[in-house]
């Protein structure tokens, strides 16, 4: 249970809610800051939940990332499906340890990165995404995070059909998502779930529409997720002035036998 | 990959959005409903994804059962904490495939059957609960869904210490979490996070001054979930007329050394 | 100034948060509760914010009523708008003391209540509604309330047409105000604005099309309000377990010339 | 019915969502934007509804203002109460025309332009303001709109005493409002509505105590609104990304006989 850090290891470096740092540790690296600068050779041999000073004296704190920490080391390409949807979707999903999930489009990786790291060795991701760019920039975010090993991206449109069969979950992020369900119904295990992720209230009637039509879904359901953040002062408790109002709807069904 | 129900299988069953059903098939067994029997006998050598008929003729499907589902399934000793508030804190928590885990109280074991799902075989989780009537329910309901054997459930008290170390995250659903500050941050492994639910702001208030005069924890966030699930019709789609406005505020921090 | 109770006044008794009370005091009268009958013959002579006991010996105040009491005492012949949405389209539209007013569908006449109120003597409120029933409910509650004499009720379809001109506001509670929007804009005042109320995204879809096809409106805005009301606990304060999560959406345009 | 602009009069300036102003019109007044500029002296004989060209070539709409377009227009010495709130709290003190009022602190006068403009002439504001600085700026925007005359502003603590009685509402906005209950249920007529605005959950955590040790108010009730908006494309319909998630809670109550 070796807590010490080493080169090639990820740290999550926080000095304050603002200034937080998903650093993968390799020698003669630096981490600059506008507090100051952080020698990755000075983090090496730390254990994290240890301190360290930045050059300019300021603290900061070396953690072992969680998934959400990921968001702030990720390369961003697209819009990423935020940690309240993406907690929902996969809880939903019924995702375990050994599962085997279709997913499109890959984006930059971040919801692969919580579906990677729930399937665990066991299981596996095959990921559809059409854009070489994006591809790329998931492959980074992946790599950095240690999970590309348990995911399978591939350069194909997933409208023209999915190569796996008996999958446990598909989840889909794409503008057009009723031009896929055909093939969803198919690579589905029995009873297992599809789960849609949308911005706009027009692709949510017409994808409605469109599992009603298929014949092949039951228990649809239609979900929006408003998330609120807190100021953290015990004298003066409250919720953030600002904060995210929409992202996406997300749908969920369950196949079943046509 | 068998997914022919045979005893002793759990099996959901829907007959529509206000008929579902979490059994455990057994020879001779009967599901009754108002809109007719179903006999276990018959669920038996179908498959997951099949539809039947009840006793009156109305198309009953046989799905295989979801985490979410578990809540239709389970008796209820008290008030659960519902998926919308349990994904973000399983989320937000980290926890894996193989993650060591402590929560108190098991309540219902409806958050424990989540925890116990995500972390597989190889993790564990350790439940302190100090009422015998609740242990019992959670109990029957873990064995019920086949996780009992991932869960230690203790009858103790964790005001009193916690005798596990080196655990990944700690969950507390208790009306005085203040109360285990110090052996949740002894028990913790370094940089590891505490999740904390609870139900109304004079609570939170004082949770977040305890965490912060404790010194040990960093990083101290409080989310409240907001939920809206919508009419499944592509006509007239709109939010339904009543929802959840409250369950409880969900606070994080990470353990740091001292 | 005299706040002395007589009869033909209006009375709001409130025993407690679940019986609450619109009366109309007559002589003879009497006020049945499951807490107790009241006789209004000795409600008569009391003064607003009096207390009486029930039949049972239980505490009523009387009370002046305000315009969200009336919900409370208003036969119901339709779905209401409901305070939190009343209140913000009557902001929006700008409706003072003199302002006139046009109104469809009355419903139970609960909007125009309070738009009644607001717009004085001064002003008045032309209502359109084709249902006939719905005309005998919202002219008994108006006239329960004393606001008859501001209120024209016109047994008319607005999609035919509107007589009034150089109105100041237009109210739109109807399936398909899109039908409207020609006639809305000739009765309108120059840059005046149009407040339409739709249950349904369909609905609010279309509608925005058409305001935008009709050239005549600008400034088009679509607004959605979530009211959460608290438990007054001060030792375990909270929203409510349970609250409207979804009415209506309220879109607001200006006209201009075309 | 004039609608024709000539000095003196207020018009709302609209180029698009982002280019809204509030102008009194003055001859040789020039309205700069970073669109082009506009000459009062253009505006003056155009009628409300009409457009106009900027300096640049682009259309501006020339608008009466609503009571939320000062929001525009005000100088802004505080933090205002948001339309969404105000809208809520004047509906539920019930004022109409003629309503006397007393409130406290003035702030920029927004809150009291809403108040002025539904009490009408008949009506009267009573405001008490402890700093001199926003007596200032509220008599400003209170000039600018044409409502001064209905509002007395007094340089005054309002802990220290009420001088107005029989008043038919209070407003509060300040940091104490426990200091003020003994007072403003002296100056309240019977059953009449105290409206008291809070930003932090223990300033409301504290007012409730007070509300109800002070046994002089009954009906005590919270509300908090959540407002989203929605970007107006029929094509891609969806709330806004970014919203207000809190600006106060609300508090109501109505005073009772001791």
């Amino acid at each position: 249970m070796s807590e010490v850090i080493s080169e090639g290891m990820l740290v999550y470096v926080m000095i304050d809610r603002k200034r937080k740092y998903l650093v993968k540790v390799e020698k003669g690296g630096i981490l600059g800051t506008d507090k100051g600068y952080i020698k990755h050779d000075d983090i090496i041999g730390k254990k994290y939940g240890e301190a360290i000073s930045t050059s300019q004296g300021y603290t900061a704190y070396l953690l072992k990332p969680l998934p959400h920490d990921y968001l702030e080391g990720f390369i961003r390409a697209t819009q990423v499906i935020y940690p309240k949807d993406a907690s929902l979707m996969i809880y939903l999903s019924g995702i375990q340890p050994g599962s085997i999930v279709i997913e499109a489009g890959i984006g930059s990786g971040f919801l692969t990165s919580y579906i990677a790291r729930i399937v665990g060795d066991q299981g596996h991701v095959y990921a559809y995404e059409i854009r070489k760019e994006f591809i790329e920039v998931a492959r980074k975010n992946l790599e950095k995070i240690g999970l590309l090993h348990r995911v399978t991206i591939k350069h194909r449109d997933i409208r023209m059909g999915i190569d796996e069969e008996n999958v446990d979950a598909i989840f889909l992020d794409m503008p057009d998502p009723w031009n896929v369900l055909e093939h969803a119904h198919k690579a589905l295990k029995p009873s297992r779930p599809i789960l849609i992720y949308l911005p706009t209230a027009n692709q949510l009637i017409k994808i409605i529409k469109a599992l009603q039509e298929t014949k092949g879904f039951i228990d649809i359901n239609v979900y929006e997720t408003i998330l609120r953040d807190y100021i953290i002062d015990p004298e003066a408790l409250r919720p953030r002035t600002l904060m995210v109002g929409h992202t996406g709807y997300i749908v969920f069904a369950r196949k079943i036998e046509k």
